[in-house]
């Protein structure tokens, strides 16, 4: 590889990250699934250089190449150099992007995906400039867990969930929008599936990365407040299946000795208050989204693991319209998740994240304008 | 024919009658789209004999061979005697179903099917048995409008309508179900698509079939109090899409000199008081249709024109619920109809019925553990 | 109808007669299936006037209106006036085809559809000029065997044939062509499927429509020969799934006391002889199409009820090619009819027609250069 | 990585072998794309040591647990040892198949994949047993060129091949049956899409890999005389695209001086001598697969790229089995690929594949009683 140079990600004017970032800018955190950077080049060759750190959960990257899909790997702890491509046209544009499958991780203070450089024989060029952006927040969903595997696969491990097979990813592409995700498997907006009411998404929603823990993510600033430089047009919120999970699940005790627990009536309806309780979340949570992202278009879609929560969803969101005047958010139903469409790990396979993002980007077309 | 024998309609008990009839059962009228009869039969002939009276909205009628889609044609004023199969193999069991494919008519007095008898040269068997029964209530959508006919069809006749293409056929298909429709094109819960505030479902709910008028139609019995007698396990409200519409439409002068109009903000948002009038005819309608149902799920469905009133339905509902304590009613986004599932008339086509009917069928079997 | 003014048929300029023809023009006699008329007019309202006449075979027709099928329905022995259409806009232009779903019959020397004349109360405007032309030549999957009715639907009636679902049809909806057909359930190119060497399709080709037997047909001119003045720019053959189907079958004796039997080896392979037989009438049958279409390209078309003789076609056509000099003809294999795509009577359903109909329209759009 | 333990690949007893394989067992080469090793395992943890080289071909591999796509990658030259699952359920079977991508390579004599051993902390159970086997041999269709990658990519380079997305793997997954993949992008039966007449399968059929050229490959028995131990049920032939495509390309003049074309007729249909070499070649090839499979049954698939040479082929059959005798021969025309199946570099794309494999799987599971 004689001709390769090697730049500093930091350095690179021409490039487009895709996902969060705080204050550490080099080496590059991707803290969360569909976290990336992208680039246009010309030259012969490509290579991305990421150092990643783990415990239990290995991130999984993915790359590809001119907007298809090339490759998915597992990265071990350790430095790696990773080619691109190679031996492509030199004058002709390539556009590669490389990104991370895994979501960001509330598990493993260890895992970490940063890049810290490219290497290439040719130049920079201007990325793709999009003019759409949306911001998805959601759980296992979003996380694209079960999109990898086979439907008997029902252990949770890394592999299983992606960027790459996943109805957020689709709807951007459809839509030639950039996307960023936030998101985490068994989260709610009120409390996470198991009655854990720490795990809720606004919890961590206004920080860079609230969901990466420990002093390394740390130093990322990943607990820095983030300063929504996104300014997403669209902003769709995927929440309340595990919200309505917790209905179903044992009580949970948090580390502060205090019992939680979501109740069903004796007619299996929810009781009242502890329904309220999710409604109050939604209020909360539409309330600190709109205070960072004033001009933005929320919809809250739900029904791909279930549609229990429909009503409830419906009514905090009413509830918020009247009384802050808030008219710019909505409601939409995303098809559910049937024998012929489900993946692994009991989570929505391919076909489901495929009819789900036709029916959203369908929605956004017409609710945004967007042709 | 030497062999065939008639038999008045009235006079075979083996016999399934779909839809809501009233005191006259000889000859048998069959007021709305998907109205009909089946019957199981042996032998190698079947004819139906039917009297039909019209002046614009000609009836179309269709007929079905176990299950299968055999015939659809345009019926004119007259008796009519329609052969539905012959020379079929005389020993082996064939169900046969005629129905209506036009929508209740509310504008043409005269128009009228009436099932007089069957002739055949074989036996009544038992017909199907379905133990599960849905209702639809709906709009132009539920009425089949735009199913037949080009995308670039856009008069209103009688022939884009139909059963036969048609998201509630389709749903008992998928289901085995019984179903029974009650459907006007234009209409709405509080108002028409013009701001025709007849124009309302609630209004002719109650009678056997409140759209057909006129003497001749009374005499039918169309006037009279609806019995009940269906029972579904489900009723599907798909209604909403007029009511959305007249707030785009100009006012519109009752013939008792009131004249009605649906508002916008200058904002584009539903003018409030307006939009409480729609609210307050679907919380009237679904104490109304309870009344009747006490043991049915009801499941508001919308969408397959637009989502706009999405959280104005959703607010209703959730406000009769909290009135009423009843909690066997569901709201369920239908997806959107878009250009590559466009019928004729600006109306979803075939694949659009097909979609919503998946979306649907899936929903009933979860919520009503139908396997 | 006060303004409705009567045309003969014969008298109609501005028409397309889709099928062949012979001597006589008023009536017109329907031969085929897909055999019709088509007409583009202006007024409110269309009708046509049809005599049918038949014993145990009775002609289905449909009707499109432009381009969307809208009706289908059996005519039993009689005088008919079909209303195609009512209260369409009288200013726009409606494009009207009404055509024949059964097959030419060979069993009821009865069976006739005579179209005599339209009633309207608008104007004759140009009819659609396709600039390209298709005929095809097949059995009983060309006379849409099996596209309506159930799988589980095993007799063998006219009902279950259709033009309206045909993949020679839908070849020609895809390429803007018009196609015409001759075709003949349980016909081959050298025997029936029951070993009939009576039941050829090239003993008929010559001639009008030599399927139509009987004093009546003659005197339509069916057994004149056939002038071939629709000179198509490629014809599709569909034949030998009966001749493959002889191997399997009891010996058959025909009239003149011979008996007929195509046998196999006991290897189950055929019998050269026999199969010799195939092939010399498919290399008689080409010449004879050659000799009428002298520049029509010719491609034999086969697979949709199984492969197993395209080693024996194409092997025929290799030795026609080579005594011939002609190389204007070719051989496609259509895909085999699946449990997933089956139709009823054992035959294609409405998938597989649609499978081949897409692979038919694919190979003629790159041989014919048809964009 | 405490626990785990390392085998030879050798050492495993319990192990199923994909592709052909030579004399040099340890490391074991995966000359062919879809070439590669398949375990059930128990453990939490499975990792696989591979030592790859190359020049300008840089191999890529793929892996799948439980039958699913798990990852994808690029292996440049060196020693690799890559983790094929971590933290599974250790009491759980899985079995994971490592293959390679990339076809055999002709162009890059030091191109290899040697797989040197497992690690894990498990055991060995039985792998999948499978009744069915096929083999293939063909071009770049079979080598799954064009499968990765977006249409505008248009560049020869490794990345866009597979064997994960590829109907011959298709085709093995939905019979479940285990595959040998023999093919070569740019070659044909009798020469190369150049005229390049050393460009051609049965040069190479009777050996290992006669594809992988140089000492290195020569060391791992690469130029071995093959076994022919893998004993097909069936094989599938998919050559003659590029036999074709020399009639359309320039000269081509081998080493030894002598000049190579392919030529047309001035009205574009082949020169019959030309045609003859390819025809000869047929004969030629279809003798020594039977020499070598004396029970298999051979069916030559055609037409994924353009129907052309159809009755080229048919021709050569038939003679073929008139000299021989043979009746177990087939041929098949696959569906062509058209703009809407498209894959990168004017190759068929993912939907392609996926309808060739679905009429080859319907046809083998006929032909070859597969239920």
């Amino acid at each position: 590889m004689p001709n390769l140079r090697e730049i500093k990600i930091s350095e690179i004017d021409r490039i487009n990250v895709h996902g969060r970032t705080g204050r550490q800018l080099q080496p590059l955190p991707l803290f969360f699934n569909g976290s990336g950077i992208e680039v246009t080049v010309t030259g012969a060759e490509l290579w991305v250089e990421v150092e990643t750190d783990s415990d239990n959960l290995e991130p999984w990257v993915a790359y590809e190449i001119n907007g298809a899909f090339m490759g998915r790997q597992m990265l071990l702890p350790g430095t790696h150099e990773l080619c691109l491509f190679r031996n492509l046209e030199p004058s002709e544009p390539k556009t590669v992007k490389f990104y991370r499958e895994l979501q960001a991780v509330s598990e493993d203070e260890r895992c970490q995906v940063l890049v810290s450089g490219l290497k290439l024989d040719g130049e920079f060029l201007d990325p793709p400039r999009r003019s759409r952006r949306i911001e998805f927040i959601g759980d296992s969903i979003t996380s694209g867990e079960g999109t990898y595997g086979r439907v008997e696969d029902t252990v949770w491990v890394a592999m299983y969930m992606s960027a790459s097979v996943n109805y957020a990813t689709m709807t951007g592409r459809e839509l030639d929008a950039d996307v960023q995700l936030i998101s985490q498997g068994g989260w709610g907006v009120y409390c996470g599936w198991d009655n854990d009411v720490r795990h809720n998404l606004p919890s961590v929603y206004e920080k860079v990365c609230g969901l990466a823990d420990g002093p390394a993510n740390e130093a990322l600033g990943a607990a820095d407040h983030y300063d929504f430089s996104f300014a997403p047009d669209a902003i769709v919120v995927n929440l309340c299946t595990n919200d309505n999970s917790a209905f179903n699940q044992p009580p949970f005790t948090t580390p502060d000795g205090v019992t939680h627990k979501q109740h069903r009536n004796p007619d299996g309806t929810f009781l009242k208050e502890d329904e309220r309780k999710v409604e109050e979340a939604i209020i909360g949570f539409l309330r600190m989204i709109r205070r960072h992202n004033p001009g933005s278009h929320v919809v809250w879609c739900y029904g791909m693991l279930g549609y229990e929560m429909t009503l409830t969803i419906t009514r905090a969101i009413n509830e918020y319209k009247a009384a802050s005047g808030d008219e710019n958010v909505a409601f939409l139903n995303l098809p559910n998740t049937t024998p012929d469409t489900l993946g692994a790990h009991m989570h929505p396979g391919p076909k489901s994240h495929e009819k789900a993002a036709k029916v959203l980007a369908d929605y956004l077309r017409m609710q945004m304008g967007w042709d």
